[in-house]
């Protein structure tokens, strides 16, 4: 993808490589290649902002995300890092470390569930290395793509404590099987990217990175081309779904559209169906 | 299943065949073959109207659902009768137009619900053409049965919109993954019965309709040989246990089942099993 | 697995048999094989304790779930001493007659949900006869495993009355595929252990008991190493997590780990992890 | 309040007398004077449909409720005839007969609740005799207003009852006293308007009948010539944020006012407040 | 009081007095006047125990609550005690020290939640000293009567801590003004018996203790002439209420009364009504 | 208050004035005087700083709000600017021009929101005028005190829109009569300060603003002196309590104290309570 063309309004960030690959599409490369890519507060602060800025860019309509280089998707925590941040985290006594811990947590979660939170759809390419906060990324992503190669593990209980950036929180709604869910949280086992596909993590697999990033760009491609109001309101409404009742999300659905239908989008749609051509839509 | 006997309480309907295959099962047709089925406003204040009958009609314990003839289960939503009626729909300003929309949409929203709603089991039979708002209605089923020439899809953001009726609030509640399901309804995209089956959208797929009506029509006269209060109150369970908390359902099912115990049909399986003959239930 | 150490502060129970295959490893056996295992309200009383027992007992960290013998896992409620019991259930109305009966029924539910709330994972091995009470309990596990030869069913339909223990209430929440959930549920059909694998209600399948409760004593001496407060935590999120939403369950973990990372585990762990040691962690 | 013009599209209803005082405002009173405006089926049917009615109709944006004549609002359910109605209800065994009985409380509470689900503001003036079923319709109403003479009792422990038409779902919702909500619904002692007013049940007391429905329309008038769009859209959400919690409501109230206020009231009001020019507001 | 029956049934209790001082009314008497009824880990146990004993006698139908002697309600935990126990609670780490903290609290909290599980109403006379804990029992109380000279305080903050049994949970469910709630709870000051009316926090008072439980008893008399099926349900209904939407409890009134209903109170009651018969009723 | 000490710390921001009149409190003025206080956008993103810096200085730990002068709190909303800077929002149809009314209005109600985030315990000083915006920020203080000359109102009805800053999802929580509360979101008529007291929308009035600003800060400077991990858990939890049933929040409650508990303020107050003396508490 290196050939793709550099977005040049993301020209400024260190951690994170944007470029676009097709119309409308962006590119997110994590970018710390020789660190395995693995996340510092620097580069964590990045994503989000980079998530932010996409949320709102009208030239962004779809995401792909993946790591630079054939080494990692990610390795997770810089864990040297952290644990040397948290060192200095001095505290009089168990509550008041408690404050400093929660509130650099809840900073850590805010990060990466910006991605969830970004209006336009994210693809995840998940290839090599891919454990830990891997996961807790993957799990902020709409749809999940497999290299053949990856190295999946949900890697947290085995440096002594639970995922807490977002995996124990989001798995359980997003894979059907609660006792594979458990399996590999509890565990920390290694699982493959035939596993991810069969239990429904995942979505497709792909013999090696390029050819699954060649086919989330396909796949981003193509939805780029789609109403962008018709596009971004499914994502809202099946993330509502998933998080609310039936009646509500109904509701909430029937307000939703009640002036999304009132875009252009909808009648050019039809239109174009009737008359066999193809629409052209406004940004959003 | 043309050979099935009609039921005359539900003669009356324009859109909807109502056949009697076995005892106490209702087989339910969408009876509009010559528009694929398609659904108008008059379409689906039949289908909440017929649903609504059979919730309380006690000659009827179980529900198949499919579309009338070879063509489609149903196209979806009539779009040409739909965008007529809607551009009849004149309002000073936009908010105003939400309005109407917003009360449109709510009451396309309920008829469709109506089939969830119905206290009896429903066994839908996809096949040929189910796209749409098939879909939205297929998610009211209980149990899914494909033939395996049916094409399915979420369509409705190829005309410029997100799903409204239903599909994006159930899905992700009724089939375990989320990336497979953002797919779909993202995509637009065509998938098959044997994807469905794979995902878990489905529960059986058969070599055609005819052989899925019939499979299906097995299955309804099991259960319709079995307890009602037990079958109904099953469903009504379930359904409570999708959208709350397990504490509040186990709550539900103690208050529930105090008085559904107190029903004739307990003792009565009861002896049944110990005397090893079979058990005729009441009406309910 | 007779061979394995009985436990001796567990030697007490009647219908409880518990060794200990390895260290921090407690088998829990339901131990009334010549009735199939079959649960009395004695039986479900000694079920609750010792999972109570467990759940604050240092010496134990993860508990395998079995049948005593080669018959069944449990062939569910004793019927025949249920009937009893509720025919000296007396009541002058049905009013008060249902007062009694919600206060078994919650009785009865809370000594299974003991299962659910004992605070070390519980990997439930299913074999041979597993039907009605036995679904109740194994949707209480954490991981489920299956011998090749065992008959499931979720059998409650077929004496009349909905099953009311838990399996209504959390099957639809940790199988996906609410087709597959509603289909046994509805029909009381039997189904295999492939097919609980295929539908992920279960994750792994043995050829047969022995090997199964093998690979079950496998995995939980693998979790027994682990920091038990990274895998007490990591099972208390996941439930957390599959009864909340994600704004509240990522709120819930950062208040969980800002403590919890506190404990010694995670620098031990950490430094084993630099010094390529295997870390040993306290009692808890 | 005879004087009123009667409303000629409601002239069809027998039990609701629905006249207009003012433009815009509607004054429905619950017309069967003879028994104390006690409700039979044919009553609340009646109230429910003329709730709907109203909700839709642009001709009316707020109502005032009141009993016809000068004993009674209503002295709640006809217990005779009601008490009849359930004898008939003829059932084999208490799951079934439990079964008509749930069937028959949710129609009679959906409709009382067309009048909380009716989307103009309802102000019910309380006045002279309001027992049982009076309370259990106040509290659907937006603002409550009494006459000094009015005797107000949570009456029906006195039959042998819960209320269960809404009272108890709903009073520990707009009143804040926990403490005198259990007080005046467990010995169901009758409560004077001044108390009402106190505890906060009641915003006005007023001398007698007349002067209380004089205010009642007053009010009405004065919110009759306010943007419709603002008035109707501020009881949606605050009806949505007793309900929900505070992040949940305030998404909503953003979808909500996001097209709400593309309105032409906003600029109408704002031009007008600037040109001190009273607006005037299309119909909704 | 010390003049009412004592109850044989509630002999064995060392801190609890229990009387009936009219049929079917318990007086239960927090009784170690000595520590101005401090709750020591033995005290709160029996406060467990007797709730839970009440709330399945058939022999008690209402319960008043009070201190023993003329000294205090309670002064809440017992500190000395309190803190003595906890520090014996040795613990290697904080993360291990948390969890023994966190079974403690539960443990307390779940022993005094056992009064507001209890099914029947109960009436809590506060007077004398009422402060810390007094305030976490008074919110699981049905209705709160002050003897004037009570001095009430959530003093916790006052003992370097938030309210961790219940005040916190509970009092902004039970209280309107928010603004109070959170200034008793943040400056742990004073209020009195008149401030706690005028909030709603109590719904009577009454010059001394001895008036204040007259009072109690009086009411709790009245209420236990009535149906205990329509003021149990009432309870019940009433706290679903408060914890529940609107929807989920009309759906959950539904159930509850469709067999309520079948009990020989309804028409007991009915039947006293036309008759201006006393109607009596049986016990439950 | 003009002559209380600045902090420097806040010396930078243009709209926020922050002095400190006591040690530990914060004293934030809202100061665009000559334009009654109302807020601009640039207003806004200030409002939402400072309140964002006081939650994590430990050298604040109550905050005192209140207006600049003695003309208004504050007006509200700028609403010349703000109706200049909607035109200035082109869109090319209603569906665009509501995701940018959306997102304008989720960015203002998360800097008001701000203020109920700070983890800190906020007295509003409500006086002079204090309108529409007015009260969405008093909604997210912990307690009200009001001059008596303060002119309140929930004014946005009047503008044609309904009030969308969080006054319409907090008001229905916060204070116990929604009677009260609908007649106020829906009339948009003035109340006083006696009224606000006496619905307990405020806990205090004072003649004029100097002498409600001083009981506020006399407030702030008793809650400044007690253990600030016990004061901010409290508001933690009050806050936590009024969005969540009671048994989730029981649980938050215990997770949260078996940290907080092992400060050093628990043991700390215990012993100045056994010794008399005064207990001085770490930052925080």
């Amino acid at each position: 993808m290196s050939s793709a063309t550099p977005l040049p309004s993301y020209s400024s960030y260190e951690f994170m490589l944007v470029s676009s690959p097709s119309p409308f599409v962006a590119h997110v490369e994590i970018n710390r290649p020789k660190k395995l890519n693995a996340f510092t507060q620097d580069v964590w602060v990045e994503f989000s902002r980079v998530f932010r800025q996409i949320s709102v860019d009208p030239e962004v309509r779809v995401v792909v995300l993946s790591g630079a280089g054939n080494r990692a998707f990610t390795a997770g925590l810089d864990v040297q890092a952290a644990s040397e941040g948290l060192i200095t985290a001095q505290a009089s006594d168990p509550a008041r470390k408690a404050k400093l811990l929660r509130e650099h947590i809840e900073e850590f979660q805010e990060s990466i569930s910006a991605m969830e939170k970004c209006e336009k759809p994210v693809i995840c390419v998940l290839h090599d290395i891919a454990i830990g906060l891997a996961i807790d990324i993957a799990c902020c992503a709409d749809i999940r793509i497999c290299a053949s190669n990856v190295r999946l593990s949900v890697k947290e209980v085995d440096i002594g404590m639970a995922a807490d950036i977002g995996t124990l929180a989001r798995l359980p709604k997003i894979v059907g099987s609660t006792s594979w869910v458990k399996d590999v949280c509890l565990s920390a086992r290694d699982f493959s990217a035939e596993e991810a596909l069969a239990v429904g993590f995942a979505s497709q697999v792909h013999p090696d990175k390029a050819r699954a990033v060649e086919a989330a760009v396909g796949m981003a491609t193509a939805l780029a081309e789609k109403s962008p109001i018709a596009v971004q309101g499914t994502k809202e409404l099946l993330n509502y779904g998933r998080e609310h009742g039936t009646a509500d999300s109904l509701r909430y659905t029937a307000i939703w559209n009640a002036v999304a239908v009132q875009g252009a989008d909808f009648s050019a749609a039809l239109q174009s169906g009737l008359k066999r051509t193809r629409p052209r839509f406004e940004k959003l």
